[in-house]
């Protein structure tokens, strides 16, 4: 049987640990990033000043859901590889989404990594979804 | 004794789980909806673009710290008729806000969904609160 | 052993879970002030409304990834004393935050409690994350 539970015992929520972590220190990033910009340009509104905020938005748009959900999703038992394979993606998705937005990039990469990131979140909503009840 | 658990074994979490992530697919479908509306108009700024932006800021302002104390609020062991209770009543009145936010309905209706959900928010809080140690 | 369950048996848990909502109670309270100002006031654009709704937007950026870090810092089996150091840390912080962001009060104390409960945060990341595995 699967192991569900949320301790480091269950390797699965030792992974999702680990890439819970990284994206939400990106996004602690993000915060300092937005403050040494204000501090050394200073204007009422900067092109750059608002990229980054706006990358930082969409962190939290999205990067918190990941997290809440990844915790439930854990609980749900998942296959192994199939969960690795979601948390890596996330991840990855995420700081290519970050540098394609800050560089930045030409689109269609943002927008891409966007929604590679978008398409984990619902399967896991979904997958949570389908284990619970009502 | 109630089950306090975090798994799909304790009953109170299953519920929870299948509510979190309801509201939780609904949250990441606004961000699909903004994107969609962003494709089609491409104004700077418009009206209704604004408003499922505000709406969407709205959701993650209550619908994220709702998931956070439901998972700390299922280990308070509560009673699972009134776990069920709020769970339900927030559910409803957050897909009931974005109704009213989007169609758009008249006022108050879009403020007594609010009410609603953040009420549930404050009684999951008020639990967890006076069930933690300081 | 250090106790790592997320559950109330759990000392360090159930001090996590009490600060936990102290600060999600204090970002939900933003919102029902907002609303009040924004219903005496009625501006499109007023400058105190500005500071409230900035103030709550800082909140989302720390108290949410604080709650999702400290559960997941919680199963890392942490040490008593240093866990219940940074629960506080963070919570007088923020607390303090919201006070110099409204009244308000000249900075550096502003930034300096801004700094204060980031650096809590990257704590607990760097914790779980060399905790996790990849």
């Amino acid at each position: 049987m699967a192991n569900s539970s949320l301790s480091f015992d269950n390797p699965i929520f030792a992974q999702f640990a680990f890439y819970a972590a990284v994206v939400l220190l990106k996004t602690l990033a993000m915060s300092v990033y937005t403050i040494r910009f204000r501090l050394t340009k200073k204007p009422t509104f900067d092109e750059d000043v608002e990229r980054v905020r706006r990358c930082h938005l969409n962190d939290l748009e999205n990067v918190l859901p990941f997290v809440l959900l990844g915790i439930l999703y854990v609980t749900t038992g998942p296959d192994p590889g199939t969960a690795a394979f979601y948390f890596r993606m996330f991840a990855a998705c995420r700081i290519m989404h970050t540098i394609a937005y800050l560089t930045p990039l030409p689109q269609p990469s943002r927008v891409l990594m966007f929604i590679g990131g978008h398409f984990v979140n619902m399967r896991l909503a979904v997958t949570v979804l389908t284990s619970g009840s009502f």
